[in-house]
Parts: structure tokens; sequence; C-alpha cells
């Protein structure tokens, strides 16, 4: 185990209703005014915002709406929203939505008292050292932003630039969690969802650092259940339980309590970010594709690891002579997974092309000098070689 | 699952050297002057407290010391501090040691700035609604107060009234945790943490929630583990990986990531706060005792979910024809593991008479209406019945 700091200060109110709450959070971390933040009608449509903006004038706040948030959510919008919230003297930003009308929610609170371009930020050149309080009114299981200290913005005039940041800041004050706000959504952004918060933890998994016996077996309960629990959600959508357990395990998956003391690697979040720049691809679909071929094109590195894997998460049986055969079964598994439920596998799929694949790799983000993650880390020829084996 | 709330905002530091810490996360906090508080002669023999307090003079904050908590921490020494607290003028308590010293310091922490008796709010006759910042220097794995809401504190004076209370207020600022510290401990009482930890689990493992497969899987990878790195930690008293997996395992298994969303029973704690307050025995060793003997007697309550334990945690083969066969190995091999790891399992063991049983369970204080618990509420008949099973 290596040392580390862990800091989840986010207050969560999890359950039927838990919307109402919003005023009552709101006010506790110092709201007088509140910007909203989303992106489609849905939340309109479905009547949340009109209940969170009820609760919140209830509680005395004042409120502001900004919509318009897309998928892979834009600087643009940030930019606006900064505007948007300086003007009206806003001291608190509320993302409203699933992960990208909060990630975009961050970036605001991070903007408005800064004193130069927010942007700054996520292309490594500052530190944020202020941001307004951040609440969340979770409508999707999927990114975790809920409880992390993530965000992730593209620069769309900036050759689609799509980058992530960390910051403790970035935390959320206060996470509403409703199950039910999740029965309505297709079957395939659910499936995105689920294979974004297992992507999230094998990140952490594919690791290095021996005697992590304790975060091993957490991340392999959650993504024991994520797996159970997503199958039941995709059959029968308005499953309180199945659904209650999804967005809980997106938060556990993401807030990091499944990778403190360990090396974490990242590197198949990078190559699938130049998949969503590129193509538009929803980020969990992208994942599906890129992460199983992650997994071939490294077995040999830790073969004991992904039988590991294999046995524990996908029931595979110890076959101790022949650990490769039990990783190999244990990826077929996770593929399988991901095919039942409905997610891509292939880039033709996706909708990507063979004859990108040395643009798409010269574009990804390399995280560790030269190369690109911890856990076996990768030239620009390695970074090809992954994606081809999801041609 | 049913509705929750979850909130966890302590600051962590991990690692060897993490006292150093100190001073810099207390300032964070805003503390100029604080109360160093601890028990016995140890944290100054070997030079902690003097590190500790080094580390918060640089970074230029005053300090008060005061020692003397004793195991099964006595409100006579609170008073102590909430007065030395106000005379001194502190804006911050540390606790320096193991649970007896940081539960001492939380309930200073509430004391100081409340007009009456602090007992009050043992003794459920008022709730806190203001506390100083409380920091956390740990030496023992055990009672997860490092990131918990909970506080135990016995009146001596007042029949040896044993009294624990949960608020948010009362969960730490910042906990430094350093595996380290707890090397020299006696084995006896590493193992006394390790009941502890398995207990907290328990409490909420035992449970009538249906549904609850996320927090379920988490808890046995959290026991598992326990069991595996507390054998190992037993043996090799120096080795850091098991003591720092059995450091972290204490924090996870009480700060109630594991218990969210799930009816909980906390029955053997209240019959073991007995044992402790009439002799004197440690509380993991008590726990010992009292767990096993109430997972006896409430077998036929849920077989299945014993049997699961039994599976999950202590690796009994399923028998889907015979869950009680499962059950009863399973609560064979905890007993079996408390016993390798050189915890008592009987009243004798412990210096407890059945003479006394009687007067134990009317004293026991009673959590739900008459009874006691919620997984199978007990009657004081049924609690006699649980001791005796221990005899």
């Amino acid at each position: 185990m290596i040392d580390f700091t862990f800091y989840s200060p986010t207050f969560f109110a999890f359950g039927k209703n838990a919307e109402a709450e919003t005023g009552k959070l709101a006010k506790r971390y110092g709201a007088t005014k509140a910007l909203l933040h989303y992106g489609q009608q849905s939340v309109i449509r479905s009547g949340l915002l009109d209940r969170v903006e009820t609760s919140l004038h209830e509680a005395g706040i004042e409120t502001v709406r900004l919509g318009g948030v897309v998928p892979n959510p834009e600087a643009s919008k940030v930019y606006e929203g900064i505007e948007l919230g300086r003007r009206e003297g806003v001291d608190m930003v509320i993302g409203v939505g699933g992960g990208s009308a909060v990630d975009s929610a961050k970036a605001i609170a991070a903007g408005i008292p800064y004193d130069g371009d927010f942007w700054d930020f996520y292309d490594d050149k500052k530190t944020i050292e202020k941001a307004l309080p951040i609440g969340c009114v979770l409508t999707l299981a999927a990114t975790g932003t809920e409880g992390s200290n993530s965000s992730v913005i593209t620069k769309v005039e900036d050759n689609q630039k799509k980058r992530g940041i960390g910051h403790n800041l970035l935390r959320p004050a206060f996470s509403v969690l409703n199950p039910e706000l999740t029965y309505t959504l297709p079957a395939y952004q659910t499936a995105c969802g689920i294979a974004d918060m297992l992507a999230h933890i094998l990140e952490r998994y594919l690791s290095n650092t021996p005697d992590v016996e304790l975060t091993d077996r957490m991340s392999e309960a959650v993504m024991k259940t994520i797996v159970n629990q997503g199958r039941i959600a995709i059959r029968e959508p308005e499953n309180y339980e199945a659904r209650a357990a999804l967005m809980w395990a997106g938060m556990v998956a993401h807030n990091d309590i499944l990778g403190v003391g360990r090396e974490q690697d990242w590197s198949s979040h990078q190559m699938e970010h130049e998949l969503s720049a590129v193509y538009g691809v929803a980020h969990g679909a992208g994942l599906a594709v890129v992460f199983p071929a992650f997994m071939t094109y490294t077995l040999e590195h830790d073969l004991a690891r992904y039988a590991q894997l294999a046995h524990r998460v996908f029931d595979v049986e110890p076959d101790f002579g022949n650990l490769r055969g039990m990783a190999e079964e244990g990826i077929r598994r996770f593929k399988a997974f991901l095919k039942e439920i409905g997610m891509p596998l292939t880039f033709a799929e996706l909708g990507a092309r063979e004859e990108d694949i040395p643009m798409l790799a010269s574009r990804v983000y390399l995280t560790n000098g030269d190369l690109l993650g911890f856990f076996q880390p990768l030239s620009r020829d390695d970074i090809a070689n992954v994606y081809r084996l999801a041609l």
C-alpha cells in the first residue's frame, strides 16, 4: 500500500423524492442565489427542474437557469455560465442531470472566482485555488461526478481537445440521488453508465502496487454487484432496487475509496477520450470498445491479477496451472456481458475507422512522460496496437 | 434499500510519518490553539506526542496537553477537558491515541461550546448543535472513531452508565493514520481491535432490509480482509502491509459506507457495554464473547444470511440443502478465528460471572422500545439467554 490522502466531504441524500431536499442542503452550504445548470429538455419535461427550483425557492434561495449542456460538455457553455453567473452574482452552481451537466457546473464553479481563462485549469497551466460550492441533482448513474473530484470538458474550437482534471474543490458540497429519476433512461444510456462505472473501477484495479487486498476485494464486490444489478436494470428499467444499487455503485466507483493506496492506470480513459472527441460517441460506449482491447493487450503484464479478476468477478473456476486461460476467459465474459447489455465492442459498431488509428493514437494525451498510463505504460505504437485489437 | 444520507467529511492522511501533517491539517481547519488529549504515558514515551506538538507549533498553533484518558473513557475526564479547554480558549481538540482518547476528545469538543452539562447529549436529553473541530492522531486500529460520528463515554459515578451517541458534528475534521504507530501494540490489544472492527461490520450486516447486495458484498470484502490481514498482524506485528490494511479497514468498517440503505442491529454492542462497565474488560474482548453467542441465538431468524456469511467470509462450501449446517459452521469458524488471535470466547475467560446475568440483562440499554436491536429484537429474557450461551 502506498501513502495516500482521502477526502470525500460530499453530503449525499439518497432515496425516493430526495430532490425535495435540494433547498435545505443548498441553504446549509450558504447559498443565496444558485445557477441551475442542465442539459436537454428532459429535466424540464419531467418536471424535475421545477421541483428542484421550488425546493430552492422555499428555502429562500434565488435561482438562475442555464440549459443546453451537451454530452461531452463543451468549453463554450462553460464560458457562458461563468459570464451569466458573475453577472447574476450567484454563490452556488447546481448541476441537474448526468455527468455532463455536473461536470460543466463544476467548471463554472471554478471559473467564476478565477481571474483568468478557466481553461487554464484543464490545460494544466494553473491549479484551482477557489471554487463556488457545487450542488448536484443526478439523473444518470455513470460518471460518478456526484462524489468525485473530477470534471471533463471538451474545447471544440481547439481541435476537440478533451481534458479531465481532478481537484478536491470540485467535489460537490451535496449530491441528491433519487434512483427513480433514472427509470426513463433509454437502455443504451443505462448500459453506457454501467460500462463507465466498471471502467472507473478497472482503471484503479489494474495496478502494480502490491499488498492491496482490501481495495482489491472491495473493488471486486462493487464490480460484481454492478454486473448483477446492471443486468436487472436493463431488463426491468423500473426495478427500484437495481436502479438504486447502480446509482450508489456509480458514486462508490469513483469517489476513490476503491483507489486509495494504489497506483492507478487511467490509460483506457485517455484512449476513449479521443474516440468521443473525434466521433462524438458516448463515453461509456467508447470504453466498452477500448477497455477489453487494453486488457487483452496487457494480459501478460500480470496474468495473476487478470486471473483473480476473472475468478472473483466473472466466476471463472480457478485453474492454477493455467492462469492465462483464466485471464482470457475473464475478458471473454466481460465482453459477453457488455454485449448482452447492448454495448458495442468494435470500432465498426462505434462508427470509428481503422484508417484513423494513427491520427487517434497521435492525439492521445500522454499521462506518464512519453508514455500513457501506469499499469503497463504504453508508447504511441502500443496505443495504436490497442486500437487495432478493437477493430 | 432504504433511503439514507451519508456524510463522511473527514480528511484522512494515511501512511508512514503521517503525523508530521498534523500542524498543516489543523491550520487548514482554522486552529490557533489546540487541546492535545491522550491516555497513558505510551504516546509520551514513544515521542509521538512531541512530534505532533512540534508539527502544530511549526504551523503556528499553540497547544495545551491533557492526558490520563483511561480505556472505556470516563465523564470525569471530559469535565476536566471542557474546563481546561474553556479556560485556555482552545479552538480545536485533538485526540492522540486509540478510540478512548479520541472519543473523549469528541465529547470535550461538543461540551466546550455547550451551555450545560455535556452528559445531556449522552443521556438522550439534548442534541449537539455545535462542536469545536476535532482532530485525530490514531495509534490503534479498532473503534473506527477516526472516521465515525460516534463517541462512547462511561459515567462511573452514575452506576457505570456507558452510553454511545452518533452525530455528524462528531466526525473528525481530519485524521492522521500511520500504521507504524501500531507496531508496538500488544497482541491482545491488536486482537481486540480486530474483534471490534468485525463487530462494527456485523452489526450492520445482520439486517432485515432486502436487496442490499452492494453493501453486503462490500462488507464481506472488508471482513475477509480483516480476517486474512489480522492473522498476519498477530503473527508479525511489524508487518507494515497487514497493519496498514487493518488500520484502513477499521475506518471503513465504521464510517457507515457499509451500513447505508439498511436497517442496522447494534444489540451486541449494547450487551457488551455492560460487560465493560461491570468488569472493566476491553470492548473488543467483550464483543468476542457476546457476538458469537448472539449469532447462535438468532441463527434461525435468517439462516440464508448466516449461510451467505459463512460462505463468503469463512469459505464454507455451499450446501443448499443444509443452510443451517452452513450457518453453524460459519459461526464455528468465526469463533476459531477469534480464539486463534487470542480472544476470549466465554464469560469465564472474561472474568464475568453466571450469577450476574440477571443484573447484566437488567442494565442493558434498550434501543428499540421495550426491546433491544432490530435484526431479531431481544427482550430482557432473550438478553439473558444470549449471555448464557456465552458461558
